[in-house]
């Protein structure tokens, strides 16, 4: 009989109550044989407090175990900027290998846009997840003095380049338009970006079906905005990924409904699923909080343990709710939560 | 008496054309007993072609000697990616030492905007122009093979960094709203950001009438587009810079009205105006290029020199012009430019 080991990590502000709405979802759309299996840490400010700790390498030994991680929000402004992101969040990416940060972006009819004319949006953005601007790699001179140096080194390889560049291309075959899109800054940054521009040509070549093209993250910005459509996959690096997925969310849905997975596609190590959305600690505790976007992360978590019909299930019963959201009335964290684990239940 | 000794580079494409319009409106905008001198310069594709030459120090020189420089745009497909724009831009930037790249963002009534709702936005991004991830270090190792490395390396000091931050304080303090918000990645990139954020903290208690905000450039791509009416003044790092400032140019009106100053406020060497557009080889030479965002800039260097009724003369007939462009059909180029023109010297 089949099983879902999953370690849960609803961490802080508005993450305890949508994650609460995720496993619900995901207990409702389980088939009966699938057994769950679902342990909670408590990762985060409140254990940063207690402990001073953010994550042990005894912690990443314990969540290697388990087949797939939920989380909810880490962040909290108690803790100086940089902590919980570098000690916690990006050690869990780099340490289990998380290369593929893939983030998809689909405005559904009647769901509300900043954009004028409720344009068509549908892509996805294969965000580099280990490399670029943050390794962490760089440093301070004479700090607090008139002649402080800091540096920030993006570091770019042919490995780390290349398999994510593949992991687009295959994604692109897949889907019906076949265009992929390479966005950098390859007339500035030409080091990186000659290496990501070569790499991007040379596996082009392995995929004729799929139509190519080169865009620079300025102006990326600008078609987010002005021709979202013109989007199937983009493939980008760890940097430029965060810019363009906080753009792209806002104009197809808002932060409220945007999933994200952290992938580590040959399963090595365990991939973890987070709505883009932070802690929002302004809203926490009043369930305010929209858990549309964990309930897809939930999806995007069944897709890749390979089970696709329930992830299916999950996508059309928020794509419904969505549609339909104008004239519900206002509810709930827990209400939509309800309202989508009937749905994939039903 | 008065005079402005100007260099001007056309460069590739619309480059031509939309100098030539904003030649104009500074011709028209000018008092009889202002002197103007201009000299053209031949930078660019083609020159490059001939030459093998982007700018050599020769040129520096050369253009050193005037009280400032108008850009149209460089850049042409049959250049390799980063020839001209390091070449030449950077180069031309980083010699001069145009450390505030000054962005102004002003959505007028009537003036197509991808948003919804037409927002008010009225905001200047103070780009810093000489440091960050524009420097050009870096390099490759093992290039073409699957082991290569790649790094860009962001250079950050507490003298580039604390003489923007002073300029962006200083232009808010001298703005109605007085607000000053600062953008940055501090939660990742913690040498930089930490500089960033302190000299920022630092400077800031000299202001103590300016309200500050800090937000991260992902979180600020969301803003702009769905509160962009809470920004006044901006001061962020040159590629954080780069990225906002074209999705502000399109949400506040488009590429075809977006003006900026690559500023060395001290006047140790000329500073430089152009349009935040590329050269648009696509539409070259049809006079379909909009020379508005070439006017602006022409506004922006009078106002470095010192002419601020005549840069206001300018800002007011673009206004004019733009709040009524909807009424006034189709017009090409010189059009634009004659009608601007008209109106300044009215
Ligand atoms: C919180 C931060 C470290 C993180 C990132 O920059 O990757 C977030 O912005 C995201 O997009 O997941
Ligand atoms: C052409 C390029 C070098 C330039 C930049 O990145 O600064 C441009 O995008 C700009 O914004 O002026």
């Amino acid at each position: 009989s089949r099983s879902i080991n999953l370690a849960v990590i609803p961490g802080d502000g508005i993450g305890q109550e949508v994650v609460a709405e995720g496993l619900k979802v995901l207990s409702a759309v389980l088939p009966q044989d699938v057994k769950l299996e679902t342990r909670e840490y408590d990762f985060g400010a409140k254990r940063y407090h207690a402990t001073g700790e953010t994550l042990t390498d005894a912690d990443l030994d314990e969540l290697r175990r388990h087949d797939a991680i939920l989380l909810g929000a880490i962040g909290d402004p108690s803790v100086p900027s940089g902590v919980l992101e570098r000690g916690f969040l990006l050690r869990l990416r780099f340490a289990f290998d998380h290369h593929v940060n893939l983030r998809p972006s689909k405005l559904l009819p009647g769901v509300a846009t900043p954009l004028a004319g409720q344009p068509e949006i549908d892509f996805v953005v294969v965000r580099e997840g280990t490399e670029g601007p943050y390794t962490g790699n760089g440093g301070t001179i004479r700090q607090g003095t008139p002649h402080e140096v800091a540096t920030e080194v993006s570091v770019n390889t042919a490995y780390g380049v290349e398999r994510v560049v593949r992991d687009a291309f295959a994604r692109a075959q897949g889907r019906p338009r076949k265009k992929l899109t390479l966005v950098h800054k390859n007339n500035v940054l030409t080091f990186a970006g000659h290496l990501w521009t070569n790499v991007f040509h040379r596996v082009a070549e392995e995929y004729p079906e799929v139509t190519t093209e080169y865009i620079h993250v300025d102006a990326a910005t600008i078609y987010l905005v002005t021709d979202p459509g013109r989007f199937d996959v983009i493939v980008t690096d760890n940097l430029f990924g965060d810019i363009i997925t906080d753009l792209a969310a806002a104009v197809s849905g808002g932060i409220g409904v945007a999933a994200s997975g952290n992938i580590n596609p040959g399963r090595a190590f365990p991939s973890m699923f987070e709505p883009v959305h932070g802690s929002a600690p302004d809203i926490a505790g009043q369930g305010k909080a929209d858990p549309t976007a964990t309930v897809l992360s939930v999806a995007l978590l069944l897709r890749h343990l390979g089970y696709d019909a329930e992830a299916d299930r999950i996508d059309a019963a928020v794509s419904a709710d969505l549609t339909e959201r104008a004239g519900l009335g206002t509810r709930n964290t827990a209400r939509i939560g309800d309202a989508l684990a009937a749905r994939v239940a039903g």
